[in-house]
């Protein structure tokens, strides 16, 4: 089956808007086994829509178009669609008292534009919008079936996942549910993971699709399964499942929509256990990631930033000597901040960068201390990289050794970003 | 002249990557005052390859292909423009021996692979890439003039900016230099920005376009000009930029590729002066863009984040009976910080979250205080928003509070985003 995408609008063909919401449908279609053939992104002009519509309708077998539902007149993707499909525009009378109740339920009277949003082309095919006041509809035009879904990304992507690819599914004659499940590794590299995984790839019925998604310096990893029930999902999806947590090990930091400060979070406070950071030259990434995971504001106590060991030192009120990078001076600080806050845990991450900082063949010494009532634990390493990357590679371990204390997991097992 | 760009790439086309190399060109395009009338992505596949450059040089003048440049068995953009064009492809020697002498820079030999990059349609024009190893070639099929360009983000940027739209603008007749100034402003929303403006766009000269991206809480305001020369570009320029500066104030931040964080500690460095920051439910935010602005850590000494004002005092070893959220506070915890980390500046901001944090019609209340070794300068305000918003409209206050300190501008001037 051929599938198309059309992206309406000017502010997506001048550029002005990135379209976030051609690769999100894509990946959705392709992750649902389905497969796209062709992008097109043409503005709100009746020439162009027409001669793209007509082009899509010889190409396709499936059109799905994005955008132009809207109340205005530089919205024309009905009127065009009908004149595309030979018909008229006909009332959809249960949209239109859909619209009324919205807008009087706000306390509003329903502007007149917005009649427009329930003209759809005579004998076209309503879908539903639960969460907009633009109705999508499907509507055959040449030789394909095409699908008008909203521009606005919240009201796409729920049409796109919850209507149109069931209606897709359906047409392909495969079966209706869908499921994308997620795994989060840090210290596995794209291609490492490739490797990891090959011999399970072959083993995977053609109903459940294997992808890597590399949001360095965490990689996903993704199964895209397609059944007849929820219930054959989670017997089709348990194997390779297994097999990824066993490949994959300590490295998995959490799964499906979960984050890993999210994870530490909620773990610390279920323990009724509160944190303290202090960073030097990971650009502030680490009390900037737990502080707005915790969204009471009952486990993350403070986070200190700064460009020098010494400066980190004075501002939690650490007299000292002058300290020297190190994992004795880590340990030291960690011990400190925990006691200077009255916290229950203390994390250090102290990194040391070389001169040429933003170099891609310049690298950092690392040095992970995570301090509690029992003990102080460190991690040291050596990355390689350019300023952005220390930044992020140093956060993750940072969070990652947390993780891995967290949990009773080894701390200091090598990943592959570092230097052996 | 009407211009298509056309992307090819699996990854692009499956929605794996984000098209931003298409929003670029048609941004740099539109900016240049040319029109982007059509967009189309397919795959690394002959079929549709052939197709779309096939109904591209009927519908089009010009068109941009992206991608398929390199030298591996998917990369067919050459061989499938030779055939498109009719003509066979030809060696071009001078590339040939510039991709030898790239490898031999390298201590490497040239794979054998790579002959295919300087492989060109006969009688195409060639584009020199200053910075890679595919290189750009023109070539008509149809009735359209085809751009070829490589798919690697900063090439194309490049080969687009510096190669593609100079020929452009000569095909049109249109003289060939071009200039982009931009404005970023804090304070104005977008449609207040127009209404100022509004009687300055119909006295700018055609070869200058006004434009505004919103970039939250920040407003981008662009002047793209095309001239003979960057002579003229000056002096057509000259007065849309002052009445710009004068309608906007004291809300123009900086310009062009400056960022407001880089402007505050370029001009502490000037004054050699240190800073530390303080602050409560602004994400971090503060001393992650100081300190990440900060590129040899000689001015930003220290920021501590925090969740609640006694734990953000207690963190500085400021020993305080129990603090309630207002000005006096800030100001006492400006002063006490300014002194505990013996800086020059001192910048605290104080986020006070309604309980219902993330619903978009609950707000914030927000002081920002300032000490110095001559005063306490403070700056109280209220946004409305969700966490996110009221995160990064405090950051932005605060940050815009200290360059305002800085520069002897009002501190507290009312902007658009702040309840009245």
């Amino acid at each position: 089956m051929k599938i198309e995408i059309l992206c309406t609008g000017d502010e997506i063909l001048t550029g002005k808007t990135v379209n976030t919401n051609y690769s999100y449908m894509a990946q959705r279609l392709t992750e649902a086994g389905l497969q796209v053939h062709w992008g097109t992104t043409v503005g709100d002009d009746k020439q162009s829509l027409s001669r793209a519509f007509q082009q899509a309708g010889e190409r396709a077998d499936v059109v799905i178009v994005n955008g132009g539902l809207g109340p205005t007149v530089d919205d024309l993707s009905q009127e065009l669609a009908a004149s595309a499909a030979g018909v008229e525009l006909e009332l959809h009378e249960a949209w239109l008292e859909k619209l009324k109740a919205f807008y009087s339920s706000r306390g509003r009277v329903m502007p007149p534009n917005n009649i427009k949003q329930a003209m759809l082309p005579a004998g076209s095919e309503f879908i539903d919008n639960p969460i907009g006041t633009a109705c999508g509809f499907a509507v055959d035009i040449g030789r394909a079936r095409f699908f008008f879904t909203p521009g606005v990304p919240r009201e796409m992507r729920r049409m796109v996942t919850e209507q149109v690819i069931p209606r897709l599914l359906k047409l392909t004659g495969l079966e209706v549910v869908t499921r994308l499940k997620r795994f989060h590794s840090f210290g596995i590299g794209e291609s490492r993971a490739d490797e990891l995984l090959k011999d399970i790839e072959p083993l995977l019925p053609d109903t459940i699709k294997l992808g890597f998604q590399s949001h360095f310096p965490q990689l996903e990893t993704k199964l895209a399964a397609v059944g007849s029930s929820e219930s054959e999902l989670d017997a089709a999806l348990a194997p390779a499942e297994q097999m990824i947590r066993e490949r994959f090990g300590n490295c998995i930091l959490c799964e499906d929509t979960q984050t890993l400060e999210a994870l530490i979070i909620e773990t610390l406070r279920l323990r009724h256990a509160t944190i303290a950071t202090m960073e030097m030259n990971s650009g502030g990434n680490i009390s900037n990631r737990l502080v707005n995971a915790d969204t009471d504001g009952s486990v993350m106590h403070s986070g200190i930033v700064s460009r020098h060991i010494n400066q980190l030192a004075s501002t939690a009120g650490i007299t000292t000597d002058s300290l020297e990078f190190g994992i004795d001076t880590a340990c030291h600080l960690a011990q400190q901040l925990r006691q200077h806050t009255n916290t229950d845990y203390a994390l250090v991450a102290l990194v040391a960068r070389e001169p040429a900082d933003d170099n891609l063949r310049s690298g950092a010494d690392i040095v992970i201390a995570i301090a509690t009532e029992q003990q102080v634990v460190n991690r040291p390493a050596r990355l390689m990289g350019g300023r952005e990357w220390i930044s992020l590679g140093s956060t993750e371990m940072a969070l990652d050794a947390l993780r891995r204390l967290l949990f009773d997991l080894p701390i200091d097992e090598k990943i592959d970003f570092e230097q052996q």
